[in-house]
C-alpha cells in the first residue's frame, strides 16, 4: 500500500478530499510550520516509509525514503530537486506549476505600474511631507512588453498587460506553438534582437544553467533608455549588481524585482538605494492570495487520481 | 470677426491646425507658463478683445473681456467658472472632459493595485533595508468595485478593473442609461446601501455642492473593514480628516488619493503619516501622459468647427 506523507497546511475538508481521492493509500498529514518558505524541512525518520510525498521537504529527507516513488511539490520551481543526486533514480517529480500564475502576475503588474507612475518617488515624498510633481509618467497602452518565459506566470501577465492595451511578445523554446495573449512568439535565442524594441521586459524564467544571468550588463544595455525590467522568476536570472549600476546611472526608467540574487538581499547591496526600483521580498507567490492553496490542492488531487489510473501526470519534471 | 485667445502650449503644427480649423477668426497664441496648473493666469489687458478663449485663464480676466462669447477650458473640471458671478451672463462654457480619462484612470489603477499588494509598506521596508514578508494581499479578481461617477474617468477605470476580473457597479444621476463596462448602475441616492458590498470604492466626482464630503465619517464606516477608497475627482468629496482617522484606526485596508482637501496638503495633516495610503499630489491628469495635450487639441478643434457650423458643442456646461 502507498503511504502518502502530506506536508501541506490543510483544513479538515481538504484532508478529507485527499482521503477520498486516494482511498487506496495511507495518509499521513504533517503540515510544516513555514509554508511555503524556501527553508525546506526534514521530517523525522519515522516518516521515511512514505512512498509519495505531497509538498516540499528537503531532498536530504527524500533520499532517506527507500520506497519513494513520487514527489508532488507545492512550489512551481523545482530546481533544488533537479540538482545531480538530489533524488534517487526513478523517482517521479511533479510540481504545482499553475497555482501561482494569478498571484505572481498581479504583483508583477502592480509593481510595473507603480514604477511607470513614479509611485516609489511619491511614497518617498509622502514620508517627507513633500507635495511635489515628479514629472511625466509611462503607460502600457500601445507599448510593447517582451515576456521572457511564457509559462503559467508569463501567460497570466501577458493577459493582464494585453487587457491594459499593450502588445505582447513572448520568448520561449517552442515559439512554433501558438499561445493565447501573445501577439508574437520567438525563440529565446532571439533575445538580443528583441530587447531594443521593448518598453517593458518581464521575466518569469525557471532557475537553470541556461537562465543564469541571462540579463547581464550587456543585455541590460540593449534595453531602451526609458525601459523597465521586471523579474519574478528566479533572482539569478538577472545580474543584480549590473542592474543596480544601470539604475543608478539612469540607463533605465526603473525596475521591479520580487526575486534577487542572493536572497535575502545583503545589507550592503546597492539595489536597496535605487530610487526607481520597486523591491518586494519574494512574496509574489507563496500563500499571499487565498486562492493559492486551493490551487495547489486541486493539482495534487488531480495527479493522485491520474497516478492511480495510470494517466500521464500534470507538471511532470522527472 | 472672432478673436481667439489661445493659451495652450502648442507646437507649430498644432497652431496651424487651429488656424486651419477656424480661418474665420484671428488667432492669438499666448501659451501660459504653467500648464496645466491650477493657478490660473491673468493675461494683460491688451488681450481683453478676445471673443473666444481656449485654455484656462482666471475668471477675473474673462470678466474684463466685453465681447467674450465662449470659453473652452483645457481642464475637465470647471468648478471655478460655475461659481456665481464668475462669468458674464450668456458666455458659453465648454470643457476638455474626455482628455484625461486614460491618464487619470491609469494612476487610480496603479495606486489601487499598489495598496492591494502592500507596496507602500514594502517601499518603506526597502528604504530601511528590511527584507520582510508583510502578509497576505488583495486581488481585483472576483471583487466588486463601486464607482462614484461614471463619466470619462469612471468609465475608463471601469474598463480597466473589469479587464482585471472585477465586477463593476456605477453610481450616477441617470442609471437608466446603460453604459459599457458597468455590470450594474444605480442612482447616487443608493450609495449607503451599496457601500457595504464593495471591496473598492473609486471616486471621480466633480466638485459641486452635492458632492462635498459625500464620503464623510458615517459613510466611511459603512465600507467593509478591508475595503479600499480611491479618489481622483475632487479632494473635497472626501472628509480627509475622517479618512485619516479611519486609516489610523485600521478600519480600512487602505486608500489612494490623488486629490485632497485642501491642496497642497498642509504640513500637519494626519494623512501624511498613514502607512496604508498612497498619496499623489494631483498629478493623475495634467500633462503627465503625452496623449493628453493632443486629446485637448482634438476637442477644441472639433468644438471650433461645431461653433462655426452651428452644431451643438461637446462638453457644454453653460
Amino acid at each position: 500500500m502507498d503511504i502518502i506523507l502530506n506536508v501541506l497546511p490543510l483544513n479538515e475538508a481538504q484532508r478529507e478530499a485527499f482521503r477520498a481521492a486516494a482511498p487506496w493509500a495511507e495518509h499521513i498529514f504533517r503540515p510544516t510550520s513555514d509554508f511555503p518558505n524556501s527553508a525546506m524541512e526534514c521530517p523525522p525518520d519515522e516518516f521515511t516509509t512514505a512512498t509519495i510525498v505531497v509538498g516540499c521537504v528537503g531532498p536530504e529527507f527524500l533520499r532517506k525514503c527507500p520506497g519513494l516513488k513520487w514527489c508532488q511539490t507545492w512550489s512551481a520551481g523545482v530546481d533544488p530537486y533537479l540538482a545531480p543526486g538530489a533524488l534517487q533514480e526513478g523517482v517521479i517529480l511533479t510540481s504545482a506549476v499553475g497555482a501561482y500564475g494569478q498571484s505572481v502576475s498581479e504583483v508583477m503588474l502592480a509593481s510595473l505600474l507603480s514604477v511607470m507612475k513614479r509611485l516609489p518617488t511619491y511614497r518617498d515624498n509622502q514620508r517627507e511631507r513633500r507635495w511635489a510633481d515628479a514629472g511625466r509618467v509611462k503607460t502600457l497602452r500601445g507599448e510593447t512588453v517582451l515576456l521572457l518565459g511564457t509559462g503559467d506566470i508569463g501567460s497570466h501577465l501577458a493577459e493582464l498587460v494585453k487587457a491594459l492595451g499593450a502588445r505582447t511578445i513572448g520568448l520561449n523554446r517552442h515559439p512554433e506553438k501558438p499561445l493565447p495573449c501573445f501577439d508574437e512568439l520567438y525563440h529565446i535565442s532571439e533575445l538580443d534582437e528583441l530587447l531594443p524594441q521593448a518598453r517593458v521586459v518581464a521575466m518569469s524564467l525557471p532557475g537553470t544553467a541556461e537562465t543564469a544571468h541571462i540579463m547581464d550588463a550587456r543585455r541590460l544595455s540593449l534595453m531602451k533608455p526609458d525601459a523597465i525590467l521586471v523579474n519574478a522568476g528566479r533572482g539569478g536570472a538577472v545580474d543584480c549588481l549590473a542592474l543596480a549600476q544601470a539604475l543608478r546611472d539612469g540607463k533605465l526608467w526603473g525596475a521591479a524585482l520580487d526575486v534577487t540574487e542572493p536572497e535575502p538581499l545583503p545589507q550592503d547591496h546597492p539595489l536597496w538605494d535605487c530610487e526607481t526600483l520597486v523591491l518586494t521580498p519574494h512574496v509574489a507567490g507563496g500563500d499571499h492570495l487565498p486562492c493559492i492553496m486551493p490551487n495547489i490542492v486541486d493539482i495534487a488531487l488531480d495527479n493522485l487520481r491520474r497516478y492511480h489510473s495510470g494517466e500521464p501526470l500534470r507538471n511532470r519534471h522527472l
